[in-house]
């Protein structure tokens, strides 16, 4: 009963404590591995997996996730990494899977708070560097290029990188060794068989390690729910040359600034049709330059122009690259819809190419996006209307193969909201993985696994969403969300008061006072307050201009509010607000059927 | 040049008097319709479309839209009506095409203002009903009910309805005989084959009209980007079939309220598998009853039982029918998804069908609530991963179907955003209506016809949107929304300064006015002023309780401010105010990256 032995010298109150002591003593008995997912597992983004035993954590990516029109003037979401800040000495490094936003978009967040080292491959470090140098974290960073195929040792793992394919070049999964067996984190992959850049995803790998017996596999769960293979990257290159071939004005091709196969596609197919290329938005630029320079994109440089410089072509001799594909609302694109890019018109006869897919609650906005270029003229080609975009990640049986070729003994879906994960679990049972050896979790469990077992934990509070709104380093508390949301339904109203203390020193009314009943804790509580001036500030409720009426009577009810109470009660600032709160909000409620946030201020004089 | 010497009364500035007289003056030498679309010309939802002459004025349709999320606040969106005011003693009725919200939901907001006769069939009328009565205007309303095949005379116009299946039974097309020719509206439709009631949509009729001609076409253009023809109704039963086979618990089946024909089927296989029906939600427990009585939905009350009972029978003998099929905060799905729902619980081993397409923007609810229902261990069939549900709209087919019966020498699309009405006139072009012929124009436009001719005329501002946000006739200005997405991204700031006069008559301090130069227009401008106190509510942009070195540094500045203006300066509020603005702005937007918006109160004491 070493357990309880050691336990007793704990407070057997603090709950985490008792599972971490359980968890560490089982690993001394048996050896064991911990995974905590710190994001990625219940939402799309952010995606960050913790692996630790009882002497060493690494970290498997750092991404960040966009925010959905629910989190007004949110910029970005990080992980919570207190899990990590409080296990600094124990983290022998952070793995980096490729150079997506989802994957590295929190590394400068991570690496201004630890000083670790990052592996990660050499397309995949550089794009990273781009953001760190932005940050200023660039030249303290330990960058660390690791090739597909190289092998790290970190403490109890030994990490091994195994090229995969997916929608940017140099991504690759992360076998890692462990003293109680083999997993494997895919990263995003699907199985391309005709890459763009000729380089296959490493199956022979995959199925030796198969072969020597995998304890477990966490796999991209994006897209579970569909069915069938995803299609080869290079399936969309005939539909891409046909708007090539029909387009006899400017062609605009949208698409992610990562997706640089699509990228190196669309240039190939430039100078085919002998068009110049125009780069429009300093994420895709900035990508473009550091791939080529690294050799990952093949480019002419005399075929590229400056896209202030693309109106001086004819229409039909370029070819713009730009971003935009989510209808963001700064995009070159949004504004080329609406008129309003200082340098880039969209006119009839041009062509708008989306090659993208389209992240689930941007539909509205894209869609308003594609109304304004078809008002301007344009023809516009979607996902939904050709085959302009492939996936990057494996669909059904790309999943099933994977599960196939490293037949793990047991399974943890990642990479998804909770339907993909569920979906993804139910594809790992149809290839025979046992029902009870396959879990289903989400941020902040900590899944223990030993050579025998894989158990889920439940929520201690280890995980987290940062919501950054301004400078990176300031989050943004849940509570002002609230509010915001709430403001945003409801509008705010501040009534101000001026209580005005009836009896100055040294006027002819103190006698007054003598009226009162004393109760010994007076000290001039019982002076009588009379209320001044009235104002009302109201934004997001009523228009002020055209409600001039309504904020008079509004300011009526609050004087006679305070008129009824007593001078007692006029001495509690708290009960003054209540009371015109709730004066306030049973007007306006039978008035409009609608209250707003109501805020009184009472400022004494 | 009869339009010259009439134009020459007016004056020539007011373009909206110049195009009317041009078209009123063109119509007494032809004979002309004007069409002008309050609404569903450039968005799915309020389709409603004036028909006019000279005399006489028809609307067909009159619907409401609900908001997105870009709208927060807004409760529901009305077509914006001045133009039917301006003109109320024209109107000779409202024609209703079917009882959907879209087509019918700002009836009663049409009818409080304007006293006209309402025409449509018996189920749409007994459903527009229920509105009328909650809004006290079914009363008053002239409801007239025409069966398909039935004919109206309203002045110019002569109306004959003429049945077409859709989701909803009872829904007609509008064919209009005007002095110029046969126009046919049709309302939403698809050509069923296998409708659940048996009655087919008239094509008899519509091949009849189409051989004796056809001026123009107003056709439903909502799938027209979906190739092929829509699947019959009648597809769904043996999957939903299926599906109450392999349901050994409760088994939950969401749809649309109005969606009658697949409520039947739900009724019919409830009966079939021997489970009772439950219906959970006003609209829908509403049009149940509504349709029962009149014959529309056939349903044995022995097998209906109260939602509140439902907990009382074994898991396998109920099913239980209800919305919230797009995901809606307060709807019974997602109360029982999050655990809330005050008598129905979603149970490991219930089975959720969700059975209605999932309208753009509302994807991030819908994935929501799906995620919360498998987290309770149900399981969940919906369109994306089951023929669980199929469109009452047309496909590419469908609507060339109806191109081709009715051959129609002009064709407008109708219903729906920007880019499903280009589609669609493509699609028309691809049958051979003349590319001239064919009009893409949207809300408050003008579509003027004549025997020959097809023009549209520009937005004159006769149309817009209504905004409603409480009571029915509580409109939300623009102003007010744009300042509650403001106020959802930056959160809001109010410093409330008290200015003390320095200077109160009969203090000895009087003599420093006189160091002030005088300039004449003083009467007490000059007087000294001091901040009093000084304090800042906040929402929305920092967590006040934890921001107290951030707010007390703010109101340093707000003092500072203050102190550094002249006294000359200190009376405009208005200067006290831009300037105390500015600082604070400066100052968090240092050291936040953020600014919220400022409003800053001046009380004078």
């Amino acid at each position: 009963m070493a357990v309880r032995s050691r336990l007793n010298n704990y407070s057997m109150t603090d709950s985490t404590l008792l599972n971490n002591e359980k968890i560490n003593n089982e690993k001394s008995v048996n050896g064991s591995v911990s995974m905590i997912p710190l994001g990625g597992l219940g939402e799309f983004g952010m995606n960050m997996m913790v692996y630790e035993t009882e002497n060493d954590l690494i970290v498997i990516d750092t991404g960040f996730m966009l925010p959905n029109s629910d989190m007004p003037g949110v910029d970005l979401i990080f992980p919570d990494i207190h899990y990590l800040i409080e296990r600094q000495e124990k983290i022998r490094g952070i793995l980096l899977t490729h150079g997506h936003e989802d994957h590295i978009g929190a590394l400068a967040y991570v690496l201004r708070q630890l000083d670790v080292p990052v592996y990660g491959t050499q397309l995949t470090l550089a794009i990273a560097s781009g953001r760190l140098r932005e940050y200023g974290v660039l030249g303290k960073a330990q960058l660390k290029t690791t090739a597909p195929g190289d092998t790290v040792e970190l403490g109890d793992f030994t990490a091994e990188f195994i090229h995969v394919t997916h929608s940017i070049p140099d991504s690759v999964a992360i076998a890692l060794r462990t003293p109680i067996g083999v997993i494997v984190h895919t990263g995003d992959f699907k199985f391309d068989m005709t890459p763009i850049d000729g380089k296959l995803s490493d199956v022979q790998t995959l199925a030796r390690l198969g072969s020597e017996g995998v304890l477990m596999l966490a796999s991209d769960s994006t897209n579970a729910e569909r069915p069938g293979q995803t299609p080869s990257e290079r399936s969309i290159y005939d539909t891409i040359d046909h708007i090539f071939q029909r387009t006899e004005q400017k062609l605009f091709l949208c698409t992610f600034s990562s997706s640089l196969h699509r990228i190196q596609q669309f240039i190939d197919l430039a100078n085919v049709h002998r068009r110049l290329v125009a780069v429009s938005g300093r994420s895709l630029i900035n990508n473009v330059r550091t791939a080529s320079e690294l050799g990952y994109l093949h480019l002419n440089p005399d075929h590229l122009i400056d896209a202030r410089d693309a109106a001086m072509f004819q229409p039909h001799e370029v070819v713009i690259l730009s971003t935009g594909s989510q209808g963001e609302p700064r995009s070159a694109l949004a504004l080329m819809a609406l008129d309003n890019h200082p340098f880039l018109k969209v006119e009839p006869g041009d062509t708008v190419v989306i090659s993208a897919r389209i992240i689930p609650g941007n539909e509205k906005a894209i869609g308003n996006v594609r109304n304004h270029l078809l008002r301007r003229g344009a023809k516009i080609y979607h996902e939904r209307n050709a085959d302009v975009h492939v996936s990057g990640h494996g669909s059904s049986e790309d999943l099933k193969l994977m599960l196939n070729l490293l037949q793990p003994k047991f399974f943890l879906p990642v990479h998804g909201e909770y339907q993909n994960l569920v979906r993804h679990a139910e594809l790992a049972e149809s290839v025979g993985i046992p029902r009870d050896n396959i879990k289903v979790a989400e941020d902040g469990e900590l899944i223990h696994l030993t050579p025998e077992t894989c158990e889920v934990f439940g929520r201690e509070g280890r995980s987290g969403r940062v919501l950054v709104d301004g400078k990176p380093e300031i989050e943004l508390e849940d509570i002002v969300l609230r509010d915001r949301i709430q403001l945003s339904e409801e509008g705010i109203l501040v009534p101000i008061i001026v209580l005005h203390s009836d009896t100055p020193t040294g006027t002819n009314e103190e006698g007054n006072a003598e009226n009162l009943p004393t109760d010994g804790d007076a000290d001039n509580t019982k002076t009588a307050l009379n209320a001044g001036q009235i104002e009302i500030i109201s934004r997001g409720f009523v228009y002020m201009d055209k409600s001039e009426e309504l904020i008079e009577k509004a300011k009526e009810i609050t004087r006679s509010v305070i008129e009824n109470l007593s001078d007692e009660q006029k001495h509690e600032t708290e009960i003054v607000q209540d009371e015109i709160r709730g004066a306030l909000r049973r007007f306006f409620s039978k008035q409009m059927q609608r209250t707003p946030l109501i805020f009184p201020v009472v400022m004494r004089v």
